[in-house]
């Protein structure tokens, strides 16, 4: 039985991690964290969890949850989250990050994408992508592992075996994606306020999107150079759920057939990956870990589709998968 | 050609306001007011009227659009808004208020729901109540109108024929709502954030929701003497639309057929107001300033249902319509 | 470890309890049968399950499958369902039905409201309903249990205790309830398509539907005579989740938190009734097995709130909590 | 006033063409056809149309419609549409065909795409194509207008000026398309049921659409050859709304700004078309005839973004702005 924290626990991607670890059975929650005033229970602030679990949300200081716990899992803000962590590198925990400050390659791109220096270059290109289908290894060996994000989940897992292949252009990719409102936080705003989210689709960040320089570094570090990927994010009117239709140009002349069968050697025994024949819904992966993916070949064009939940394999499921490679758990536990 | 303003051009009700009276062929829009930083054009914060109107949101002072305009509409908060319209007494511009401030009877009780001291005590009771269907004359003479709330509006066009039939109780009505989230304002909260509210029914402000005095009071102006209402509001995951369930003991033995003739009667020759047989849908009256009403008779109790479009006949519609009454164009027109 | 089949395996329920099922310890899925032409697999119907459950979808006679298993879920429609459970009475599998034909009283009863003879008229009235907060001894012990309606479970778990203290009329109930879409079924229909269902809210089968004697009776059977309760279902535009607010007059004169305590009392102990102080929203039980309910008292009459997943506590959840009292599991396990 | 009739008056292009006509101050609806038996009133199987529009839907023969009116709208489906306008040939009356049947070049792909021998081959490829935006002339003398398809509207806005320009690659277009279900049509369809759609992003037809081949023909008939275009059409959990998202790539290094310009000089003058810097959402143009459009220019590629109504622009509202140039009325009214 391992002991873990939840440092910033009220958002979606806590609330769902929490959700999931009340069903592991080698999990034991100790500590909820959060800057909120006073120290309302856990179902205060999400009644889902009414008789469940009767945890408070307190502003515990990060190393005192480190002495109490085996493994914590960060969903404090970028470099709010860098901060903290840097803080605790002398102590054993093993930490889960979900936020982006551990996932690029280097401190510049940081600065330039996320507009602040980070708090902690030093271990910046040398922790952890917490993918299991591509990292594993590295993984489980880890002190320190960089929780992906929700987009780049999709499109890596994609486009990594088509790049590994040397069979599509890697300067022309276009990944068009579709993701639900969950993926844009707890916090109110007017974009994601009822009567203006709903009944709605519409892009943002074109061309600015953080998660873009995430996917082009981390398939570049499988294949050795950075592809060049134009992403484009839209917002759908839906709690979760995320589709990316990735465009890519081949260089060989295969059959889909042969696409396929790539995809499927390439995650061959892979429990989250499933290559079908069908075109994945979003919704055929709701509230699971699971990744659809399949190919569809279009006037010597293919197209890939990729379909997650973005609070499952995008964020908490992926959470969780890696607490089991870490802990040398079952992957598949309470997933 | 009447030249009208808007205070408070930003909600819902006064966007909804703007798309009716840009169809109206007797009116021009002539000042958009907004306590906003800048002047933005109003396409900037309504993109639906990117080459439609051309107005800038201003921070006019009232009586500078009094000056300019011979209606105003009146889309402030409650108690901002009687401050405003105080101040305009003495001017001779028309006034149809979307706030709360003059539909309750007396201040008292105007402080006891809205925790506030009232602006201007002395006008109550005497402002006409904006439902045509019952208030016409008085509205017709009116230099300032009462626009009513929404869930008074469904809930008194269902109750105002059965309560002057005296064929009802008073004291055991019960009015179960349903209403979309556009009802909840522009303003971002948690509860109309995408991710809480969709998906998901709830109820709110049980027995505490200010528009239940609002009901009795009015229904009481009808029939002489106050009912006493149960009013329960429930938020559903739409945009637009209320349903009220409403629930009647009656004191005579009459059958279904004669009901619907009692509403048939009362409603005969008014342009917006429905009674059908089939059960309605809050869709049927979408974008439109219908209220359709029917009823059904289920062990020898009655249920009355209502359904509005919140910003149509529950807000702005309405309002449309009553600036037909009062300026004396047809009452259909651009409705 | 029991092995357990499920008649009628397309529809929502039958998806629903294979979900749940793949998380139970005690439980190995065997069969899962349906009229269809072909024997697709279960990930054709549902690709959810895709790389999860690799059965086929077969039109195993229903003896066949009661010889390759310890219990059976059916999940056929009424009427087809008691045609089959009559066949197995000399069988030794233990029968979950989902479908009406065991929860009524009577033959009588059944035929005024289903409009068929009952095709297995003498077990009527003596076989255990399947909610073990009111009949957890009964179903320990049976052999064939009738698993809730969905607005049943909602309004009885919300009346039972208040019923009971007789502090309540039993001939004034009111029970306004709102479900999402999923209580409807599979099969496309012009209510159910998307365009028609969404951003509407409408009621249905008001006084006629079938669920209405179902309450009274069972609640009849608690309290020794039939309460009187006029059912009100309206479709609200969401996948999952019933509210039912439920409107009573007390008989007493007790406070809020006296009501409160009525139903703390009651349900003292069981793992899935919540007695909350907040007024609940469907959303908080999605997903899950709880039932959410709290009180309000307005002038004097008392309002109740009941929040379930349909497909939860409402179907497929209950179900497997059946199957755990009735083989001696955690009533919790897998839930 | 001129008199019209619509062909198949059940679905939802011709609700919504009823809805827009009924506030054309020259229009008068004279007869709407349906196959459905008996002659049920338009309002009862459009409940929102209750005391607004008495017609019955009647079984009338085609010639007989063309006997009363001055305009037919055929809202008939492909094949069944051709055969019955091909009927009309030597009537007066002139049509606008809501199907795909007149919108292609020539018989073969028609009968490639279509699956059918086409019924009216001969007149292939010289009807005129209604957007006005492009072949305005045309329309104004035509006896019959080839209504476009949704999404062709919202690609071919948005291609044709640049490929006019010749400052893009014509061979390596994507149009990845967002809709919402009404795009899907009324027949109740297990796509289209609720529960299967709600929440869920997919994809469907992908490279077999048969807008693909309408949208790279139009444009050909502008520039004089045919695009190659990929075409991904994707079904979003709403009502209303198509978003076109269209890659294509630059043959010369212009700004964002000099593309922006391009579109606007492209489109100066026209009503309907608004080129505009932010990035559109769907909603701005909900129930409107609006098409929204705007460009970025990522990595040296552009992305273009068009917004439209799927009922609006992209089907009823180009009908009557159809009309509106083929009987020489203002081309907004009513619009």
């Amino acid at each position: 039985m391992i002991r873990v924290g939840i440092l910033g626990a009220t958002g979606y991607t806590a609330r769902e991690l929490v959700r999931i670890l009340l069903r592991h059975p080698e999990v034991e929650i100790r500590v909820l964290t959060s800057r909120q005033e006073g120290r309302p229970p856990i179902s205060a602030v999400h009644p889902q969890f009414a008789g469940r679990l009767e945890l408070e949300l307190t502003p515990t200081e990060p190393h005192h949850v480190a002495g109490q716990t085996d493994c914590i899992f960060s969903c404090l803000p970028h470099a709010a989250s860098a901060d903290v962590i840097a803080q605790l590198a002398d102590s054993d925990v093993r930490i889960i990050d979900f936020s982006a400050d551990y996932r690029l390659d280097d401190a510049a791109t940081y600065q330039e994408w996320y507009g602040k220096r980070h708090p902690d270059p030093e271990r910046l290109g040398q922790v952890a992508y917490g993918l299991p289908e591509l990292f594993r290894e590295q993984i489980r060996e880890s002190k320190l592992v960089a929780n992906p994000g929700c987009y780049p989940t999709a499109a890596i897992l994609a486009l990594a075996p088509l790049l590994k292949s040397e069979w599509i252009e890697c300067h022309t990719i276009v990944v068009d994606a579709k993701s639900g409102l969950s993926g844009a936080g707890r916090t109110p705003k007017l974009t994601t306020h009822f009567v203006e989210a709903n009944e709605s689709v519409s892009p943002y960040s074109v061309g600015r999107h953080r998660h873009m320089p995430e996917m082009e570094q981390i398939l570049g570090r499988i294949i050795g150079h950075r592809p060049s990927i134009l992403f484009t994010p839209h917002l759908i009117p839906m709690d979760r759920g995320i589709l990316a239709t990735v465009y890519v140009r081949p260089t060989v002349n295969k059959s889909e057939d042969e696409w396929l069968d790539l995809l499927q050697t390439f995650y061959e025994g892979e429990p989250f990956v499933r290559v079908v024949e069908h075109l994945p819904a979003t919704k055929d992966t709701l509230s699971s870990n699971f990744c659809d993916l399949t190919v569809r070949l279009v006037k010597e064009r293919l197209v890939v589709f990729s379909a997650i939940d973005n609070l499952g394999k995008g964020a908490s499921g992926a959470a969780v998968q890696n607490l089991n490679v870490m802990f040398g758990f079952p992957e598949t536990l309470a997933l």
